[in-house]
C-alpha cells in the first residue's frame, strides 16, 4: 500500500498541476488507497524512430495511461496523460493496466498522383499498447504509436467490446506537456466558425486555446508542429493550454451533446507532433500524409493540377457583385471574356462565382436558399460551358453553401451531375457561416448550428468529396474543415482555404501584413495545400485605403512558396495584359512537382523554396520575406549536375518596398549550373521568383 | 455607404483581433457594404457610479452591442462586445440598434440575517439599453448596467417576444478586454469537475481558461475581481483568454446540446467587475450580494451561525473509514464521544460522515448507490440524535451524493424530513464526481454526465436549498457549484467548499502551500463563505510525510481571516484537549459579525482582518502570511473610542516556522484602546489571532 502511494505521488509531481495532479491528489487517490484497489505496476515501453533519435515512452503510471517523447535523449514532451470523458459512462482515466504490447514497422516509398513531391518515404517503428481496466466494466482501448525520424503520431483504437459499444465522447483528454520553453505561432480556436485569423507569435506560456497546426520553436532551437492526421467522422482537435506549457485536447463542440458519437470498433484521428532541428524540416516532413490511408479512389488521373482565373476578385474589389443586378459579375458576356483570356494564356480553368440563384439578400445570414442548378437569367450556363469546351478551357464549378448544409445536401447529387454533364471537373465550395454555425440536419430531423470543424461537418465534407469523386470531380473547399492529409486517401480533395487568404487584401482591416505568407508556410501550409489565390498585380486594388502589403515580385514568388496543385491568377485579366513581363512567370510556373527543397527559412521571417517541375527538367524557386529586407545567397546544388539552366529571375527592383514602392521589379536571365550560387535580395515585404529553365 | 464602412473599420481597430475583428473584417463586413444594409448610427450612452469615479459607456458600434469601463478616467475595460451564439437561430451579434435607454438608481441599506457585516449599503446608478435588430427577425434584448463605487455589474434581459421564445444558447459571447497589463490569480476551468486547485499567479497575458472569481492587480495598482452574481438556472461563466488581454465568457457545457435553454422572459446572471484601488477593497466589497435578490425565505431566524466538530478528519488521516468494517468512524459510540466533546466546549454542531449505507466499494466511481435514510448497523441514528438533544447539541446531517443526482433527488424529500424530525437543522452535502461528471436525469429520462457548474447543476443545487428551506434546514455544499451571492436570497445556503480545503493537508500532494489561505482570501472568498475547516493542531497528522504548512498560531487566525458563518474545529478532540490554551481562541471566536475591516493586505502575500462580534462588544483579529515572515503594525482605531479592551493575543513564538518549527505559540494579554497600535510579528507561514475583549 505504501509503495503504491509513493508511486502515485511521484507521478503527480512529474506531471505538474491540474487535471493530472488534482485527480492524483484528490479524493480518488485517497480512496484508492483506502479501499485497497489492487495496485497495478507501472509499465513503460519504449519505441524509437528508425534512426534512433526520437524516442516515445508510453504505458501507465499508477494505472493512468501516459506517454512522453524525447529527441536525442532530450525531453520534447514530458509525461502527458491519455484518456476520455464520456457522456454516459465513467471516464476512461485511471485503473488501467497494459494487457499487451505489439510491435511493427514500416518502410515503403509511395507515389503521389500529384503533389509537392512525387515519392514519399514512409519509414517508421510502431508500438501498440492495449490498455484494460482492472475492475468494473473492464473496458479496453489501444493506443498505436508510430515513431518516424521526423516526428511521432498516435491514435486511440476502440475495439468491439460488450462494455463500450456506442462511445459517447464528452471530451478527449490527450495532453501535450511541452518540455522546453519556446515561441509559438497560432490562431485562436473557439471564437469564430473559420480559421481566418492572423497568426500570432507569443511565448508558449501565453498561448490560449488554438487550432492546429500550432508551430513551436523551442529555446534550444527545435521546431515542433502539433496537428492531427486523418480527421474522419470525428471532431477536430483544438489545443487548450491548461497552465504553464501543458496543453490538452479540446474537441470542437457538437450541437447535440457528446462531441463525438461512434460505434466501436473505430479509431480516432492520429495526434501528430512533427519534430525538426530546423524550420525547413517541418515543411518537407510528410508525416501527416504518411499517417493517412492510401488512395481509396483507384485511378485518379482525372484529377488535374492546374492554374485558373475567374470571376472572383472583381467582386471582392467591388467592381461587380455576386448578386444579380446591373453590376452582376457572372454574366455570359463576362464569362466568355475570362474564357478567352484563359485560352489565350494557357490557363486550364475558369472559376465563375455568383452564377446561381441565391446571392440576393442576406445569404450569409445562415438561412440561405442557394439553388445549385438554377442560373441567373443573365448567365447561360449551357452556352458558357459550350464556349469553354470550344476554347479547350474547363469551367470550375462553384457551390457557395453559406454553411447551410441542410439546404445543400439534398441538392448535391443533382448539382454534381449537372457539372459533370457540362465537363466541369473541379468545384470550389464555400461555407461562409457568419450567422453562427453550419446548419446541419441531425438524425432526428432537427436542424442545429454546428461548428465548422465538429464531427457533423467532418462527415459532411468527406461526404461531398466522395460524392464528387463518383462524378470525377475535384473539390477545393473554402471556409473548410482543416486539412489533415486526407488528400492521400481522396486525391480529388485538391486544396482548401482554411486561413486568411488574399481576399483580405481587398477589404480586410487590417490587410495581411508582410509576415503573413511567411507565417502560412510554417503553420497552415504544414497541414496541406492552400488555395491562397496569389498573383495580384494592382496592389491598391480599390479606391479605398486597402493595399496588398507585398511587392509585385513577392506575388510571383508565392506561386512557389505556397504549395497548391491548383493556383489562381487572381487579378483581373486587364491587369495581367498590361504587365505581360511579370505575368510570364505565372504562365510558366507549374502546379505539380517532382520534389521540393527548402533552402533556408525561419518561421515568420523568410523562406526560400525550390521545387522541380513534375513534367519537365525545370526547377522553380520562390523566396519571400516579412517586413524586413533580406540578402540571402543560395547554392543551386539541387540542379542536375553538369546541366546548364537559364535562370529567369524576377526580383525586387531598386528601393522596392511593400509600403510605398511595391512595383519595381527586375526581370533578368543568366545561365547557371548546380555549382552556381544565387544571391537573393529581397525588399521589405518582397520576394523573388526564379524559373531555372533546363537547356539542352 | 463609405461612411458606414469607415465606422466598421474603426471599431475593428479599437477592439483588436479575433472574434470581433474577424467578423468585422470578414465577408460579413463586405456584404453588409454591398447589400446596402441600412447603417445604424453608433450610439454610446454613459453611466457613472454615485461618486462619479467609475464610468460605464455602452451602446452599439456599427450595430454591435458593446461596453467599456473606466475609473478616474483611466480605462479599465476597453471596448468589449456583447452577444450570444444560438443553437437554432442566427447569432445575436450585429445589426442591432439601441431602441430605448432607461435610467434608474438605488440607495438603500439592508440588513443581513447573518454575515460578515450586518448592514450592507447598496448604492448604484443604473442604465438599461434595449437593443433590437433592424432587420429580419427583429429580435430584442436588453442589457441592464449598474455602476457602484466599488465596481460594475450587468446582465442580459430577454423579454417575451415572438421571434425568440425558447432561447437555446450555444455560447454567451461577453468580452472582457482588460485595458492595462497586470498580474492575475486564477485556477483553470474546463479540466476537472471541481474547483480544487492551487491558485496560480501569472501575468494576465498568460492566463488560460479559468474559473471566476479571477483576481487581477494592474500595473497601476488597481485591483479587479471578475465574477458573476445570482447564477440561477444558467451555466456558470468561465473566462477564456482569446489573445492578449482579451477574455470572453465560456459557459460551462451541457451534456444535451445548447449550454443553456430558457424560456423568455428571463435574465442571465449578472456579470461583475469589482474595482478597488487596493486589495483590501475587494474583500469588503458587497457588490455581489447587492446584485442578488433580497431574502426570499421570510423569517430565517432558524439559520444559526455556529461552530462545529465532527467525525471527519479522522477518516482523512486514515484513522477510521467512511465505509463499514472494524475501523468504521461513524459508530454510535464514537458519535457520542464527539457529542460529549461538543457539549463540554460549547460547539453547537456535530457532523457525522459515513453513517448511511453506500460508502463501501467504489462509491466515487460515479454510479454510487447511497441510501440517505438507512444507517449502517453500528450507527443508531435515533439514539445518537436523542443523545445530542439531551446534550443540547445539534447533529449536522450529511448527504454525500457522489454527484449522482439521479440517485439523490428521488430520495431528497424523505432524507430532509428524516433529519428535520430528528432536530437536524443543517446538512453538509457532497458532490465528489471523480467518474467524470454529475449524473443527472434529463427531461427525456436519460441520465447524462453534466459538469458540476452547468445549467443542470445550477438548478439542482438551488432545488436542494429550496427544499431544505421548507424543512428549515441550512445547506453547506461541498464540491459545489460556485457561490454567486445567493445566500442573500436563500439565507439557508450558509457556506460551501469550492476550493482546495484543509483536507488536502491530510493527503494532498502537495499539501496546501503557505500562500494558499492568503490566496483564498483574495480569490475564492470574494465569492462567499467557505467551509475551509481550520483548526488543525496536530500539524503532521499522519504517519506519512504530509504536513500542514502553517504554524499553529495561523490555524487560529484562519477563523477570522476566512469568513464563514459555520466554522469547524476540524482536528480530533484529543488534540484539542491536550492543547487547551490555544484551543481557547477557537472556543471564543464567534461566526457572526457586526462589521469587518481589512487593515492591510496584498493578494497572495498577507492580510489582516478585524471583525466585530455581532452578539457582543468584542472585536477579533486574524492576520496571516505566506511563506515570508512579516512585521506589521496595525492601529486599533476600529475599537470603540474611550473603551478599554483586554487583548488576548495568540502569536507565533520565537523561531516559529511553518516548515520545521510550527508549534511555538505565545499567548499573552494586554489592555488596549482605540488609540493603541498592535505589532504583528508573523513567522514564515505564520499568523496571529487576537480577541479584543471589551471591558466594562
Amino acid at each position: 500500500m505504501l509503495r503504491m502511494r509513493t508511486r502515485l505521488l511521484f507521478s503527480g509531481f512529474e506531471a505538474g498541476q491540474g487535471w493530472f495532479q488534482a485527480c492524483l491528489t484528490g479524493l480518488a487517490a485517497l480512496f484508492l488507497l483506502m479501499l485497497s484497489a489492487p495496485a497495478t505496476a507501472d509499465t513503460i515501453s519504449e519505441l524509437r524512430s528508425p534512426n534512433g533519435q526520437i524516442k516515445i515512452e508510453a504505458g501507465e503510471l499508477g494505472g493512468r495511461p501516459f506517454y512522453r517523447v524525447s529527441r536525442a535523449d532530450k525531453p520534447v514532451i514530458a509525461n502527458s496523460r491519455l484518456g476520455f470523458m464520456l457522456a454516459d459512462q465513467p471516464k476512461l482515466d485511471g485503473g488501467f493496466a497494459v494487457m499487451a504490447t505489439e510491435r511493427a514497422s514500416g518502410n515503403e516509398t509511395w507515389e503521389q498522383p500529384w503533389g509537392e513531391a512525387r515519392y514519399i518515404k514512409n519509414h517508421y517503428q510502431e508500438m501498440t499498447l492495449q490498455f484494460r481496466e482492472g475492475e468494473g466494466r473492464k473496458r479496453t482501448y489501444s493506443v498505436r504509436f508510430r515513431a518516424f525520424d521526423d516526428g511521432i503520431g498516435f491514435r486511440y483504437e476502440f475495439p468491439d467490446q460488450a462494455g463500450l459499444q456506442t462511445v459517447q465522447i464528452a471530451e478527449e483528454k490527450t495532453e501535450f506537456v511541452i518540455a522546453e520553453p519556446g515561441t509559438a505561432w497560432w490562431i485562436p480556436a473557439g471564437e469564430w466558425n473559420r480559421y481566418e485569423y492572423l497568426y500570432q507569435r507569443t511565448p508558449v506560456k501565453e498561448v490560449p486555446q488554438v487550432h492546429t497546426p500550432m508551430t513551436i520553436r523551442t529555446a534550444s532551437g527545435l521546431h515542433l508542429s502539433f496537428h492531427e492526421a486523418a480527421l474522419v467522422d470525428y471532431s477536430a482537435m483544438w489545443l487548450r493550454r491548461v497552465e504553464g506549457q501543458r496543453f490538452v485536447s479540446q474537441l470542437s463542440p457538437s450541437a447535440n451533446g457528446p462531441k463525438v458519437v461512434r460505434e466501436a470498433p473505430f479509431n480516432t484521428p492520429w495526434r501528430t507532433i512533427q519534430i525538426s532541428p530546423d524550420a525547413a524540416g517541418l515543411v518537407t516532413s510528410h508525416l501527416i500524409l504518411n499517417l493517412n490511408e492510401p488512395n481509396a479512389l483507384g485511378d485518379v488521373s482525372w484529377v488535374k493540377p492546374h492554374k485558373y482565373v475567374g470571376i472572383w476578385w472583381e467582386m471582392h474589389i467591388n467592381k461587380s457583385t455576386w448578386g444579380s443586378g446591373p453590376t452582376h459579375g457572372a454574366t455570359t458576356v463576362n464569362a466568355k471574356r475570362y474564357i478567352d483570356f484563359a485560352a489565350r494564356h494557357g490557363f486550364r480553368g475558369v472559376l465563375i462565382e455568383g452564377w446561381n440563384v441565391g446571392w440576393d439578400g442576406n445569404w450569409f445570414g445562415g438561412e440561405s436558399g442557394f439553388d445549385f442548378t438554377k442560373a441567373y437569367p443573365d448567365f447561360d450556363l449551357e452556352a458558357v460551358a459550350a464556349y469553354a469546351r470550344l476554347k479547350n478551357v474547363r469551367l470550375i464549378g462553384h457551390h457557395e453553401t453559406a454553411a447551410n448544409v441542410a439546404n445543400y445536401e439534398p441538392q448535391l447529387d443533382a448539382a454534381l451531375k449537372l457539372y459533370a454533364r457540362l465537363g466541369v471537373d473541379s468545384i470550389k465550395t464555400g461555407y461562409v457561416a457568419d450567422a453562427g454555425g453550419a446548419r446541419v440536419q441531425g438524425a432526428d430531423g432537427v436542424v442545429r448550428h454546428e461548428w465548422h470543424d465538429g464531427q457533423a461537418m467532418s462527415r459532411h465534407h468527406l461526404h461531398v468529396v466522395k460524392e464528387a469523386a463518383r462524378q470525377k470531380i475535384a473539390i477545393n473547399a473554402h471556409e473548410p474543415i482543416k486539412d489533415t492529409g486526407l488528400r492521400r486517401t481522396y486525391p480529388n480533395w485538391v486544396a482548401r482555404e482554411g486561413a486568411r487568404g488574399q481576399e483580405y487584401n481587398a477589404w480586410g482591416s487590417p490587410t495581411n501584413p508582410p509576415e503573413h505568407e511567411v507565417n502560412l508556410v510554417f503553420t497552415r501550409l504544414l497541414s496541406g495545400p492552400m488555395d491562397y489565390t496569389p498573383g495580384i498585380f494592382q496592389l491598391k486594388p480599390t479606391l479605398g485605403q486597402n493595399q496588398v502589403l507585398t511587392t509585385l515580385s513577392k506575388q510571383l514568388a508565392l506561386y512557389v512558396a505556397l504549395y497548391s496543385p491548383i493556383q489562381m491568377a487572381a487579378d483581373l485579366p486587364e491587369h495581367y495584359e498590361a504587365n505581360m513581363a511579370p505575368f510570364q512567370f505565372i504562365k510558366d510556373v507549374p502546379t505539380d512537382w517532382e520534389e521540393t527543397r527548402v533552402l533556408n527559412g525561419e518561421v515568420g521571417d523568410y523562406v526560400t523554396i525550390a521545387r522541380k517541375d513534375r513534367n519537365s527538367q525545370d526547377w522553380f524557386l520562390g523566396a519571400i520575406t516579412d517586413e524586413n529586407p533580406r540578402n540571402l545567397t543560395v547554392g543551386l546544388s539541387f540542379l542536375t549536375p553538369a546541366k546548364t539552366y537559364r535562370a529567369h529571375i524576377y526580383r525586387d527592383g531598386p528601393k522596392a518596398h511593400f509600403k510605398d514602392n511595391p512595383y519595381p521589379i527586375v526581370i533578368e536571365t543568366r545561365n547557371v549550373t548546380s555549382r552556381s550560387s544565387l544571391p537573393l535580395a529581397l525588399a521589405p515585404g518582397g520576394g523573388q521568383a526564379v524559373r531555372f529553365e533546363a537547356m539542352e
